[in-house]
């Protein structure tokens, strides 16, 4: 899977893995100017953790072509950038959170040149992608009890090394479940309506040799019923602070079809998902997209000329509905509230003391 | 809506509307021979009862184009015929129904020459396709009062004049409910894999001028508990004796998110899609369908090449999770059993007096 990195950083441009355009074709876009980053943001070349990462390499795009000469011009340029990238994905907390670590050090009284500014950004850029690297794999191996030896799993929108840095959620459970001899297979949601379990998840599954296979999204209840399934896992755009997560479209369907199976739900939560500030799901907005991802599929159109869509690309599954969210310091059951507290707060405590030790 | 009628029969012709191609295209196909009528059910040319229409006319077919001379022979391949009729679409209880009252009222003892059996298979194609109109629009009267003012509505896969020969279901209830100067609006499930819903239920919406939006099938949980809605209506394929339904993949899925919401789940069926001799959901047999349905749309590959996929085409809704069954003889409330049989009891006892009367 190496050779397929959804995001590398070289001598001042981003390259991207076009995840659009997967499983069709293998193509990388590089990028030098961070509002093509915010675009391709929007545009879902990247996405999940990655578009994180691209954020955050979009401010070192910045720091790297800018022409200013002092300090605050730089700063400013910097804080206008990571508002247009914000912008770009509103609903995703981490993104939001890595935009504003890389804010703060940007503005430590220790930087006193352009140059030191530039080398920091950049610096911050490679610690959070490498931090990305480190945490799904810890965060992966927590989840490891929970999958039992022969077990049919459900799995919703694309968690892979796709959507992250390097090694994924959910399907990074799945495939660490899978290196560690356990017989795993795996009902692949399609995710309408852009199709990231058919095309991403699928695909990467495939390169994995984890056995698959893909179902509409609506099917999942008639497999618990009838096939068996022993448990669901899927990832999170951002988790309240009593638990409730929002996530792709269709994990609340999920969530609540497995909870009438007594199928345990699980939400892989990497602590910077978790957002402390918002008390609850009814707090975070849900972005709409735009209504062709619904009427057409790729230039195949499926509904009538002009039809009404309701298209919410993410809904919030209630905490009661959810197992357990697993995150890289551990795994919380419910009530949800102090354990995800606690594992935030430490996770910060082990970056400041490595920031620290590193000087 | 009179002049898209999805099945017509012109001398010795069937004309089908094209389903496939809508919302597209309108297009009419005539069948001579009930081989490639078969075909069309299989091929979903036709579907939902208009299917069952197809069958029955299938047969006047054979009959109109034998060249049997004797009773028998004819009757052989009337018999052979059903067969392969029947096999077309196996989980749809009303067309073994409707096959089955069409082979016993060509072996009544009274038909004593080819020609007059001839003419009762073909009255009787035309009974059976009046009965459903009749039929359906008593039923979608009887759901009425079921369906508030003001009522934001989630309706799966298409049950609308396209499902029927003239009027629909689950569809009907709104379009009657549209008429009575009800307000409705309409979330339509596009419905996976085929967008029945997309398809199909929103181009007959549009034609009625019924507020709609489309929607994946995912995003119900999410409408229920974030825009407030009032019912689900759903069609079904067969109904057991206790009530246990088979309907569309993914009309479990709804029903259970309802369920979990409280939000009335209603099903609609005509008392020919009941099969007492089905104890329950169990019993019923799943059709699956081709791969292709849900790794391509149209000309579009969404999955990698030779990817697995498990593509039921129905799935059962256990009776607890349904509000109450809808049937032309009046609405059914759980426990369904007694009152489900009564209602078939009732509606034979009724198509009996009407056949002695008019015959």
């Amino acid at each position: 899977m190496r050779a397929y990195r959804s995001l590398e950083w070289h001598d001042s441009v981003i390259r991207m893995l076009d995840q659009r355009l997967l499983p069709d074709r293998i193509e990388y876009i590089d990028y030098t100017d961070y509002r093509d980053v915010a675009g391709a943001i929007k545009a879902m070349v990247v996405r999940g953790a990655p578009a994180i990462g691209a954020a955050a390499y979009g401010l070192a795009l910045v720091a790297s072509h800018s022409t200013a000469r002092a300090v605050a011009a730089l700063h400013d340029e910097l804080v206008a950038a990571a508002n247009v990238l914000h912008a770009a994905r509103s609903t995703a907390v981490n993104l939001a959170w890595a935009l504003n670590r890389m804010l703060a050090r940007t503005a430590a009284p220790n930087l006193q040149s352009v140059d030191q500014i530039r080398q920091a950004v950049l610096r911050e850029a490679h610690a959070i992608a490498k931090e990305d690297i480190r945490t799904n794999k810890q965060l992966d191996l927590n989840a490891l009890p929970l999958v039992p030896d022969n077990a049919t799993i459900i799995h919703h929108c694309n968690t892979g090394a796709l959507a992250w840095v390097d090694y994924g959620t959910a399907l990074g459970v799945i495939r660490t479940a899978h290196e560690h001899g356990k017989r795993v297979q795996v009902y692949v949601d399609e995710t309408r309506p852009r199709f990231q379990g058919a095309r991403l998840t699928a695909w990467e599954l495939k390169q994995l040799g984890i056995p698959h296979s893909v179902i509409v999204d609506s099917a999942s209840g008639h497999l618990m019923r009838t096939a068996g399934v022993d448990l669901c896992v899927v990832g999170c755009d951002r988790v309240a602070a009593n638990g409730d997560t929002a996530n792709k479209i269709g994990t609340y369907n999920l969530a609540l079809v497995a909870y009438a199976h007594g199928v345990p739900c699980y939400v892989m939560a990497p602590t910077s998902t978790i957002d402390l500030s918002v008390p609850n799901g009814d707090a975070i907005e849900i972005e709409e997209r735009a209504p062709d991802e619904i009427t057409c599929v790729g230039d195949e159109q499926v509904t009538p000329d002009d039809v009404q869509v309701k298209n919410p690309a993410f809904d919030i599954t209630p905490a009661r509905y959810i197992t357990a969210i697993i995150t890289e310091m551990g795994i919380a059951y419910p009530p949800y509230e102090q354990r995800l507290r606690e594992m935030v707060e430490r996770a910060e405590a082990a970056r400041n003391a490595q920031e620290s030790a590193s000087g």
